[in-house]
């Protein structure tokens, strides 16, 4: 099987060593505008050979890739498909999908999405496993060819992914709701926060661990998310639509003091956030424990390997250090009622308070 | 010197272990509305004696601090007042100050709001040097006496605090910005993802880490936030409404494709997240390393052993593991380029690729 790679990044030279390392007989051909990341690449030992176009790269190919920031795959994704075989099926990796599947017509084309984690670029940080477990949305159109599908299909659960179909229309509305909403959030929180500071010429030696939580991906790489707003920008004004709509609501309660308005408001957030947390995790319901903890080099580790080595793991970690950093708490999140139990009995035998947040 | 403390839980409690180990010849009188507390805050050491009523609790002390809920403030400092002598201060440990303010017009009373992880409720978590470092707010009005509140802020050095003088007005809208808004976008966010998730019928199989960090407040503790939002209901409302103007802005642009002006937005908010952290941290800008891990037990341990040894700090960390939970991201803020760059080495002499995000 010969796999054309266009772009060798991250997600590219993921690929293209997954490929190389679980594909039998797998012929992997890399291709870049960068000469660097394709020489880079090649290094890595993420692709067989180095190919200087796109249509060399495509000739002959069984599958096709295309790896490149969301504004510039419909014209990849073009070029490719001028350029390669009736036998080919063509995708791509892109963070939202409506966009590309507009302009795409052509039953060789099945938009792609793997949800993995990419928070470092470059091919340096690809990995063979990178995909091993992950989700990885597949968009094809009435269309789509059914023997490419299958051969796609196939091709990722060799690559250690769980292909899920989905119209491209729903998977960008989701997007919007869970990816694109928080990052837009997050941007006005970070910059009215900063407003708000200057104005009043106030800075506070620290500000909470939720506002820190919340702002982590405040301006988050400005050029591809500027990308990636404007291929799905109507369905993240559409959130942002909807939740302008909750805010004034909010607002009117808080003026006008309906305190039990805003009891039930929260309960039913409350109630939400632990649905989707036990629908993203597959343990069963998850626990809260609130740690208190010394804040040292070496306490996260004392506690870790304390439940490392009590076979429990942490679904999900919070660090809220005072503001002298020399204390503070841990919010660890357990999947399962018996393992959070042990866990706060693990913790609690080192010496720190353990605190389960009630239902 | 006596004191009295009014309501015996995290914050009353840790005041009385603090002031019990730190400060000489005290005498600390514990008072709760809950008789089981008292006890355990005795049997605990966070008071000398404990006292049946408020009137009681408060003869001949020093000092008064008044910890219980937002809404219960008013009456309890009233009640506190009326039974205290002319030499003594009466403050609270309230998370808003201006309703109190407004409420109480006595020159003994100096409103406070210590900012100290408070994550676990109860005495059972409460310790003697929560308040280490902290920043501690105390809101004296024209009116309050001066030995009075030079006599609170030398107590409270004692505790360990760094008292800061702000008044009530700014206190809250401050808070308003960099805490209560922030609760308020994670209950939207949440309850904006379980609906679209539910009208589409989609169970995504893992949403986002920044989905994740967004959203773990939402929902705290209904209870206790209603009093919180209906204390700076004001305050509150005009940052909603700020936000609101900024998302119907940002929503416009969306629908009218205006690229440039989004990727301004973001670099203005990347720039104001990099300020707020450097502002907050006293080591020096602040660096974001991204390292690429197997997510297993034991891993998170293995680097901040591997930190803590070389004698670097974390000061903020997230983890984003991949679907199966087997692989993921690490990123890791660290104050101060010199650390950062020891850490990075670090990291990878265990094997792991690390990526620092650039400016």
């Amino acid at each position: 099987m010969k796999l054309a790679v266009l772009g060798v990044g991250l997600i590219g030279g993921s690929i293209g060593l997954a490929a190389r390392e679980r594909v039998e007989d797998i012929d992997v051909v890399g291709y870049d505008a960068r000469p660097d990341a394709l020489h880079a690449a090649h290094e890595r030992g993420a692709i067989d050979r180095a190919s200087p176009s796109v249509a060399e790269a495509v000739r002959g190919a069984d599958a096709v890739f295309a790896c490149a920031p969301v504004g510039a795959l419909p014209g990849l994704v073009a070029e490719a498909l001028s350029q390669a075989g009736e036998d080919t099926v063509v995708t791509d990796v892109g963070s939202t999908k409506r966009q590309l599947a507009a302009a795409v017509d052509d039953p060789r084309f099945i938009g792609g999405h793997p949800i993995a984690g990419a928070e470092s670029a470059g091919v340096d940080s690809a990995r063979a496993d990178l995909f091993e477990g992950a989700a990885w949305y597949l968009t094809p159109s009435e269309r789509s060819g059914g023997l490419l599908y299958e051969r796609l299909h196939g091709l990722l659960v060799q690559l250690g992914a769980q292909p899920v179909a989905i119209d491209a229309e729903t998977h960008d509305r989701v997007l919007a709701a869970v990816s694109h909403l928080p990052h837009v959030m997050a941007n006005v929180l970070v910059s009215q926060a900063a407003r708000r500071l200057t104005q009043d010429d106030e800075r506070l030696p620290r500000v909470g661990p939720s506002f820190r939580d919340m702002t982590r991906v405040a301006g988050a790489n400005p050029g591809i998310w500027t990308d990636i707003y404007l291929s799905n920008a109507e369905a993240i004004a559409d959130e942002i639509d909807a939740a302008v709509h909750v805010l004034n609501q909010v607002s009117l309660w808080l003026r006008g003091e309906a305190g039990d308005a805003l009891t039930g408001w929260s309960e039913t957030a409350r109630g939400d956030r632990r649905r989707l947390l036990e629908a993203d995790l597959a343990g069963g319901p998850v626990c809260e424990l609130t740690v208190t903890v010394p804040n040292r080099p070496g306490i996260v580790a004392q506690v870790a390997l304390a439940l490392g080595r009590g076979g429990v793991n942490i679904a999900d970690m919070s660090l809220a250090p005072a503001q002298d950093m020399r204390s503070g708490a841990m919010t660890l999140w357990i999947a399962g009622q018996d393992d959070a139990d042990r866990a706060a009995k693990l913790i609690e035998e080192l010496g720190y308070p353990v605190a389960s947040v009630p239902e």
